[in-house]
């Protein structure tokens, strides 16, 4: 619906968030995009390492020592050993936007051979609304050359804000251990030229590797949970976050897009150690998808922080009966958001009933 | 998933459904594609007028006086100078699948330039499971080259029957009239390469122009409503299918999907026209939807007829107040599922609460 207008690029606006463990070459095929911006590595593993990053990038590196130091007993909240640790970043930013991107990603091509600016398009998704109340066949109605189809309500046409940019990869896709292992030789070619609002009340599988949002408006949601070193769970760090951020988007009217930008991912990850990091995930998801299915927010949480506190508690009680994990993890969730205020305050955070010690020495 | 196995073309069990008002030279384009298949044309207006058909494709024409005859009284629930006049087709098709298309609709190109077999395709659609109790951000799960992504539920991945195929179309929009009025020149060049379920929960802009179902799934709930000649609304009845469906779909656990395939669209209707028939709708939508979106169906309601039954209840009862032409429409409603199951006796129809006349003399 919206005019061809330039996408702003929101220089100051956005950081780039990357979790590592490597060298991080792959920067130098997407200089002419991330040049522009701000970095923030969070590097996992051992913090002894030196990572070696392409000169001409403006960057902030963060390892665990680093985490600890500045999150004090909090530091508990972060994973190590998984990149579930770059959360960490969405919490250290400043920005109002942020976008994240997996090591192991490359810049795509568009089915006329040129590359695709990941970055650009996720822009374009997070400041154009989406449309969660009813489906538009013609996908996107805000992109050029595209509108509302008939039938589609004018009341509901000005849309909500976008919280949530969630882009796909060609190449290697996001297959689960059991899907690698029946499917090794599978690759994503079908490029879909296509940006889609999840509809409001319907889940889906958000993956971390290429991934941009507002942080203003669900940041403090975007907590990607305990996983990796002593936990019994690995890569479900996003699908977490993914099914948090959705219940509480669709409480708060906010909108969650997935289709472009894609990326291309470059090598598949072992099947065999995906297999032992997520057997229990996909064990306990059958329940904890039910659970989010039906988890409903009381209208007194209107802040993303009151949302995700009280989600917590029926994390603990639900999913507490599943395994003692849960109850681990509903924890974290709290000292996550203890973290994110003491990181990020704001009049609203010490007005607000989120236990962050503002609030908590107000009472 | 599915392997690349051959598409059935499903000769003896599928119907090409095709309302007009001039002769149908428009088959000439999809001699290759259709001729194999049984063509019901339901003449419009004029009754007396000569309808010509292209040889050597195998039909049965009716017009208005055709209509009259074979349902009596009840021929009242069947629009006449409108497009819903269609689904009486869909009443007197003895197979198994239909497909209906408008006779304004060409073969469309994919983008590498080759004619579209749209049946195909929706033959594709309604022959794979759909997915609608979590969204699967690679689309289709079910098509070659696809698969459900990691942190897809596995209790979930053999999918659901697939009810309704929804294709879309190149060239010119499925707008209303007031974006026709806004937007005359805007075409639809995008191809988007993707096929998705439409969440459970979640309602859509059905259009009629380029449609296929399974009549045995959701037939008796494909009723085109009340429009054109002697109706205050007109270009509403897909819409009000689509919405009915839906809820039904939702209901009976019964997938929706939508995209490909694209049909060309060689020709927008004339605006000014469109806006008299429609405006009504446009006010009116704003309240249908919400009912719509918020209609629950008892869970003894298992048959199509019997949710349709109920359906028109609620439609009598909340819509009623909004103008008296609900109520007329919900009487229509049950007209229609009274006159289908004369037209399609079985023993379910005969054992089943709706109110056929079998179902009526053994009470």
């Amino acid at each position: 619906m919206a005019g061809p207008a330039p996408t702003p690029i929101l220089k100051d606006e956005l950081d780039i968030v990357i979790p590592t463990i490597r060298n991080l070459d792959f920067l130098e095929m997407w200089r002419p995009f991330f040049e522009a911006y701000h970095l923030i590595i969070v590097q996992d593993g051992d913090p002894s390492k030196i990572i070696s990053v392409p000169k001409g990038f403006d960057y902030e590196l963060y390892n665990r020592n680093d985490i600890n130091r500045i999150l004090g007993p909090k530091a508990s909240c972060i994973s190590f050993k998984d990149s579930a640790c770059r959360c960490f970043g969405y919490m250290v930013s400043k920005k109002k936007y942020v976008f994240t991107i997996d090591d192991d990603c490359f810049v795509a091509k568009d089915p006329s051979g040129k590359d695709i600016n990941a970055l650009e398009q996720h822009i374009k998704n997070l400041l154009s609304p989406s449309t969660p109340f009813f489906f538009n066949t013609l996908y996107d109605p805000y992109r050029d050359g595209a509108d509302f189809v008939r039938g589609y309500p004018f009341s509901l046409r000005h849309g909500t804000p976008t919280a949530v940019s969630h882009g796909l990869w060609m190449n290697i896709p996001d297959y689960d251990a059991p899907t690698q292992l029946v499917k090794p030789l599978e690759r994503n070619t079908r490029y879909v030229d296509a940006v889609l609002t999840i509809p409001k009340g319907t889940l889906f599988p958000m993956c971390g590797m290429n991934l941009a949002f507002d942080r203003e408006l669900i940041g403090p949601a975007m907590y990607f949970g305990l996983m990796g070193d002593g936990q019994p769970i690995g890569r479900y760090d996003d699908m977490w976050a993914g099914w948090c951020i959705k219940v509480i988007c669709d409480h708060l009217g906010l909108g969650v897009k997935t289709g472009l930008p894609y990326i291309w991912h470059s090598k598949a990850s072992n099947p065999f150690v995906n297999l032992k990091k997520e057997y229990k995930g996909i064990f306990w998801q059958e329940e904890i998808i039910p659970f989010f299915q039906s988890a409903t927010l009381p209208k007194e949480c209107t802040s993303v922080q009151q949302c995700y506190i009280e989600l917590s508690k029926q994390v603990k009680e639900s999913l507490g009966k599943v395994d003692p994990y849960f109850q681990k993890l509903a924890d974290a969730m709290v000292t996550w958001i203890e973290a994110w205020d003491e990181l990020n305050p704001t009049a609203s955070n010490a007005e607000s009933n989120a236990p962050n010690g503002a609030a908590k020495s107000a009472k």
